[in-house]
């Protein structure tokens, strides 16, 4: 791994911790599964779960800085698919996508992303855009 | 930490890691946090949510082998307790012990556990016996 993608992994880390804690803030319930990266786990944990008042969203995040586009790949997908399916209805599963400050976090439900020949989903920051904002979450 | 100390943590996250598989195989959707130790961050973390049907278990792990009693610290019934409050009526909060092989993976839900002075609770491997066995969370 690049330096540059290092620092890139890094600073998505970081992202994605901070999300947590505006999650809890909002008075979700969350927890933050181990970054890993390695796809040959037994079980699918996707990157958040956040629950609150019987409702549970499951998060896979991206965060995106030199790109206007995240792409989800086929194995993202399935585990925030299979999660939702095992948890039951619910649940909602969501791609949380952050290009910049300025649009800030997007959610976006996962079902409605675009969908690709990979079996993969991509998002653009215009798609973003019409993602629910942070404090649209309340009303979750 | 000594040799001694290490190796029984080694042994507790392995067998962490067995319980989140089974709970997974028996077709929950399973999230482990990271095994961190750390008291200083700034959300709950639970060992493990594993959710189907619209439940949620929120589930706090002990594993032992060298003596017959757990005692679960007050900031672990705290965390446990919050997540519960959070994630709504749907939850319910589990210390899920293992004290040998013939006993197995006994599950206590929080509120029926001793309370102690210090605002933590402990179980004995008597009261484990009373415990929920794996099989019986089927039914949940």
């Amino acid at each position: 791994m690049s330096d540059y993608h290092r620092k890139n992994r890094r600073r998505g880390f970081q992202k994605e911790r901070d999300l947590v804690r505006k999650l809890w803030d909002m008075g979700f319930a969350t927890i933050r599964a181990p970054a890993s990266g390695a796809k040959a786990k037994k079980t699918y944990q996707p990157d958040i779960i956040a629950a609150k008042n019987n409702r549970i969203l499951v998060i896979e995040v991206k965060t995106r800085s030199s790109s206007d586009v995240v792409y989800i790949d086929q194995y993202q997908v399935e585990k925030v698919l299979e999660w939702v399916k095992r948890a039951g209805s619910n649940a909602t599963g969501m791609i949380a996508v952050y290009f910049d400050r300025r649009q800030g976090w997007r959610f976006v439900p996962i079902e409605s992303a675009v969908k690709l020949d990979s079996g993969g989903v991509k998002i653009t920051k215009e798609d973003a855009d019409k993602g629910l904002p942070l404090d649209k979450l309340r009303e979750i």
